[in-house]
């Protein structure tokens, strides 16, 4: 699955978090178009931007607790380099899993993603009056998968002039719908010019 | 964020809404690539429109009253002239808030609108017997998040042969959460050939 | 709405189901840009890959049962051909209806599809007790519409090295919320280098 790909544009740069607690998240290159790693921070003008490009990514993700979390930042972190080189166009991110979700909300109050963990805890049942036949992962798994498919698992952002496009109040959230959470992985493709 | 663009291809096209009551779609130019740019109604062979192209602009739609909303005349209106450029593509819509979405469904009957309303607050709680910690900006405020990342934020629509290729039924919502509406801005960014 | 396309690359192959009552999948050739009919299974290397491709087709699948059911296999079946000559991309897929929906989920036990079903059923009332002005088309209709933008009609997934680059347990889910299903009809979109 490993393309090459220059170390300055998609390297596994590592990322320091807002929260020191939280484990570094890890990143896989897989794919820089050659217009890309014409960009340089000397060599920025829109000619230089104007061809179609892409980039592709794996970042980790560490475990996150039960619940929403604002990530923007680690995202941002992750591909500030690349999308400076971007004058317009879209970012895909692309959770691999069956029993967390990506979403975008609110960036601002941790009350609102509290509420939003408390909401889908009451629509999707668990426990012992849950009607699930798919309970051996534990009772915690199968509303897991219920509210990957409620919120999805995949977003697309617009890009405008090296930046994620998003308005003011919103943040890019991953919640987290297991008990005993996980290193996540997120593919991330930029395409654009 | 201003890109020049030129005025004939992504200008601020007033929108001529079916509902005279409304105020006007605004709408600010960000970006068209060169490509697009030569794509005139007198130049549309395919050899004209076969080279990569993106186009991006920002609408902004009149406040709409809360409930589920047919927006398909009010988003083709501003990029029918561009879309014909494109033999094949997808065209992305961007709502830029965390307390309304966009969502594809019925297209005909405004019934199924007006119960997607009644379902969406049948399964949101609001008011005092709402869980929420989130209530200072009003009762309708965190039920109106929820719903956001229920239906989300976000569409990608197929383009094919300088159309949006919907299926016969198929229609753009806008679903307003709030009860005292504002307008809304939707990042629109078109990419094919 | 017919381009012409080379038969050879998207052309309407015979998709061969793993349940042989299933009748087959019938494929409408969109359009291929001619840097992908250059990608022949003689002349797969990088540099002929390079250059930015788009690719598009109608499939129409056969009649599905109410509930989820694991499109994956009919899916891939369709677009292999094609994807291997994707380094790096995205594939979009696109429902054109509104009584069913496309989701990601897990693709291993067939209960999680079957407790999903149990969870809209749940959630979205029917029959005599529920409350929706839209009943003309059966009881069914009117949950299936609210069920559609629940999960959504779309789903972009990147592409790696010629392969949809989903996780291990993830799988194309088609959800059919109606009680007699008929033909549904998926826009396949791809782009990438």
């Amino acid at each position: 699955m490993q393309v090459q790909s220059p170390a300055s544009v998609w390297s596994a740069a590592k990322f320091v978090g807002k929260k020191p607690v939280l484990p570094t998240v890890r990143a896989k290159s897989l794919f820089s178009s050659p217009a890309t790693t014409t960009t340089t921070s000397e060599d920025r003008s829109p000619m230089a931007a104007s061809g179609p490009k892409w980039a592709q990514k794996t970042i980790t993700l560490p475990p996150l607790s039960r619940g929403c979390h604002l990530i923007t930042p680690k995202i941002t972190k992750e591909i500030d380099q690349d999308l400076s080189g971007f004058k317009c166009g879209l970012a895909h991110l692309f959770l691999q899993h069956t029993s967390a979700s990506l979403t975008i909300n609110e960036n601002y109050d941790s009350d609102v993603r509290d509420d939003t963990e408390t909401f889908l805890n009451r629509i999707v049942p668990e426990g012992t009056s849950a009607p699930w036949k798919h309970t051996l992962e534990g009772p915690d798994d199968m509303p897991a998968h219920i509210k990957s498919s409620m919120f999805g698992c995949a977003l697309t952002v617009p890009i405008t002039n090296g930046k994620l496009n998003m308005g003011t109040w919103q943040g890019i959230w991953l919640c987290e719908h297991r008990d005993y959470p996980t290193a996540r992985k997120v593919v991330i493709t930029l395409n654009g010019i």
